[in-house]
């Protein structure tokens, strides 16, 4: 691995960083377990005041990014319910489960892949449950904690079953993934949008699985949001884009299958040396474009890893995952992905649903094919909250460096102290900037203490009024990251918080 | 009933509203039932691309307005899935329930209660189910289909089962509220908003009934969109505002329980008069400005009902629905309500999590009180399709008159004709207005056609794009409204926007 693309595990591992942070985030309302009062239900979090501010900003931001990149691209909002017919279209009625095996001494239960792979040490991901019930057998894999004896290998579907009506009802199913949702909506959006391709329906919705072993706090859970955008396009013009020229020079981070070590390499080469056609690259790019340039996550711990043939989807001819290192964890995880679903999922409707699937488009009739871009919100706030976790040498107290694009709160009010007309001054001038900007107002305690506590949420900008307010309408500014501070005029003060916005030098 | 508040029924009630405003929602992308090419599901619908931007508009509207009325409202965001003591502690497992009878002939399924009633012509809500099996038997009331009797009365429960974990598992459920999300978070975000009242929790999301009778399209649907704001209070100061003032002398249009004619009584009044408390008051006026003065919604077509004792939930102290005249279905819709839900919720979530729900405030201990401000979202975006919906002698086509606050876009471009640098011209412009405002462009058809195409979704403004623009720099805006036409630089464009938006003159 060069030095440059992969952090050093030991130095960058920051083992007790899942417990900061969450002690942060229930403390300050970002997430924590949901009914907590009933002890929590395992596998869901409920975000508290400060999160939802956090996570609807990146949802957000994930909008005006990839809503941005055509006219033609748009969202839709679907029910997480769905009858049982789009599952069996799908595959995942019958596909979408995990091997387990259940310890038959202490009860416990595993992911059978996981336990056989540890004890064998390779990876037996993507076999049947019958050759890893054999390789129980043939190797005499014991339960890891008590050594008790493994039952065969079950696979039990991991959506949860929804019984809609009474008595004979209607079979149906929390969806999985919004992309179903995408797909059977495709047929009226296609004549709605007025037949145009490339087509993009975006969903930033609800998921559901019942996982067997939720963890790693927001990483795996039952209840997730995800935003997806399908786009459906002619096959015949997959190696090619309209905007090609603007990123045939960015630069990807590639980790290709087989390989350990991240290279970069040019859109251009991408599609020439690989042979990743061009379509799929352009969106490659804008994809790291957003965790790069949006979320500004560091560049030498990203990643577009490509997975092997055994890990993905049998339907996905081309798959990469969005990686990102997370210090907490000491590893790279899956915060997104982008797979070229071909016509899998609507020639599957079409074959159950008996509606035809194909457009008539430019002179001929076809079933598009679907680009996905996949990508877990949970995953990604979690991701920030790792990423812009800051302890420095000059506070007392941790703080997130959060941008300003997706910080709870953009700006705080603090009048300095709390008599002569500097309290009404100080709510005047913050119900002013509230108008524009998403702001937070603190009278109480002393003033480091108030820095402490905006710093710990991430509120780039803080904002004190004093005695020289009065006299001569000036306020200072402290930068949450330097903790410098300017003393600008109320009359030009949202417009200055404009261009720091902006990235205006501070 | 007074003339100015009551839509005269007969001339008002438009039969034929319904169809076509599900026609115009199916071909123009409002919403159309879910999982359309599996023959949907009943009861569930899909928002497509415009419904989409419409109900989140709606959204944006409903945060900016309540959580605006106080810094210390706020959103939080929790799981759909509780588990199964949440709904012990707040009385849904045990008496969220409709009473069903089945004709034993031809196997329908009715409401015992509404096919009692029909048959006696009397209200019989609130019965227990073997009051209601007695009235059937000592009436003889039949199956209104088939003249076939009808089965005893059964009470199945509402709320839809969900089975966490493989084998043994969790019991949970999907909430058919969101309120009890916010009153499990309670305790949590008191502390984390650092301890002051009142403290508002506000929830836009899902919420899941297994209705038995799903109808009237988005309005009694079995997955559907609820804002909610829980204002949890000190019940000693029950009869104070500090925001008093501002609507002591404001109108409200009430219905009293057991009255025939909507009154307009000024807040004070409903203080003095109808002892209704002022902290209850003061919500219910800001309320009232959100429909008339946000949604649009005509005086006349606007009220708040009071339930009489037997139509409202034991727990609400005071309730009043929010009902708006839908003239699609010639009758007042409950779009949302104003519950007075005092300890309620909170005791018995202490009662049955035996985690206190007392707080510690202003030198005494206690359970605060809870006033729930409810919406369907859902209910209010077809309302304002009813409301905004028409059809007028100078178009050919219908159209929707939607405020530019909820209009899914605000502006269209159109190039007059398609050569001469024109639409270059025309797509630069769209450019950069979008920067700005959500807009559409549009090249297609004639003129005529593209008005008649952004009039049918509601799309304030239009903006041409002629030879003239090539000249002097000026294109035409066109008001939807009143088709007039005014012409401006492309220079101010963005100005005029931004000042028609906030109702300048057209």
């Amino acid at each position: 691995m060069t030095a440059e693309n992969e952090p050093k595990t030991g130095t960058d591992v920051q083992p007790d960083l899942s417990e900061r942070l969450l002690e942060l985030a229930k403390r300050r309302g970002l997430f924590y377990v949901s009914s907590e009062i009933y002890g929590g239900l395992s596998g869901f979090y409920d975000y508290g005041t400060t999160g939802t501010l956090l996570k609807k900003n990146i949802e957000a931001a994930w909008r005006r990014h990839f809503l941005g990149l055509s006219d033609n691209f748009l969202e839709i909002e679907a029910t997480n319910i769905m009858p049982k017919n789009v599952f069996v279209a799908s595959g995942h009625l019958a596909n979408f489960s995990d091997p387990l095996t259940k310890c038959r001494k202490c009860g416990l239960l595993y992911r059978a892949d996981h336990v056989i792979g540890q004890a064998l040490n390779r990876s037996v991901e993507g076999l049947k449950s019958e050759e890893l019930t054999q390789l129980i057998k043939d190797n005499n894999v014991k339960c890891p904690k008590c050594g008790g004896s493994l039952s065969e290998v079950k696979v039990p579907n991991l959506m949860f079953p929804v019984h809609i009506g009474i008595e004979e009802g209607t079979e149906a199913y929390l969806r999985p993934e919004t992309a179903q949702s995408a797909y059977v909506n495709f047929q009226r959006q296609f004549e709605i949008m007025r037949g145009k391709l490339p087509l993009g329906l975006a969903i930033v919705g609800k998921a559901f699985r019942n996982e067997i072993s939720p963890r790693q706090l927001l990483i795996r859970q039952r209840e997730f949001t995800q935003a997806e955008l399908q786009i459906f396009f002619d096959p015949e013009k997959v190696n090619e884009h309209e905007r090609w020229d603007e990123v045939k020079d960015y630069q990807l981070n590639l980790l290709l299958a087989g390989k350990n070590e991240v290279i970069k390499l040019s859109c251009e080469q991408a599609n020439t040396q690989l042979e990743l056609p061009k379509f799929y690259v352009y969106h490659m790019a804008r994809v790291q474009q957003f965790f790069l340039n949006v979320l500004l996550f560091p560049e030498e711990e990203f990643r577009l890893r490509e997975l092997p043939k055994e890990e993905r989807a049998f339907y996905n001819k081309i798959h990469f995952d969005v990686e990102v290192y997370l210090k907490s964890f000491g590893e790279y995880k899956e915060l997104g992905g982008v797979h070229y679903r071909s016509d899998h999922d609507l020639s599957g409707h079409q074959e159950i649903s008996k509606k035809s699937q194909t457009i008539f488009y430019q002179g001929k009739r076809f079933i598009p094919h679907v680009l996905e871009l996949s990508f877990g919100v949970d995953r990604m706030f979690f991701g920030a909250m790792n990423n812009f976790y800051r302890k420095t040498p000059d506070r007392e107290w941790e703080w997130f460096a959060f941008p300003p694009q997706i910080a709870p709160f953009l700006f705080a009010v603090f009048p300095l102290i709390n008599k002569d007309k500097i309290p009404e001054t100080a709510a005047q001038i913050f119900r002013d900037l509230r108008l524009q900007f998403p702001g937070t107002y603190d009278e109480s305690g002393s003033i480091g203490k108030r820095y402490a506590r905006v710093d710990e949420i991430g509120v780039p900008y803080s904002i004190t009024i004093d005695h020289d307010t009065l006299q001569n309408n000036t306020v200072t500014i402290r930068n949450r990251d330097t903790a410098k501070q300017v003393r600008v005029e109320v009359k030009e003060l949202a417009e200055t918080l404009g261009k720091l916005i902006k990235g205006a030098p501070f």
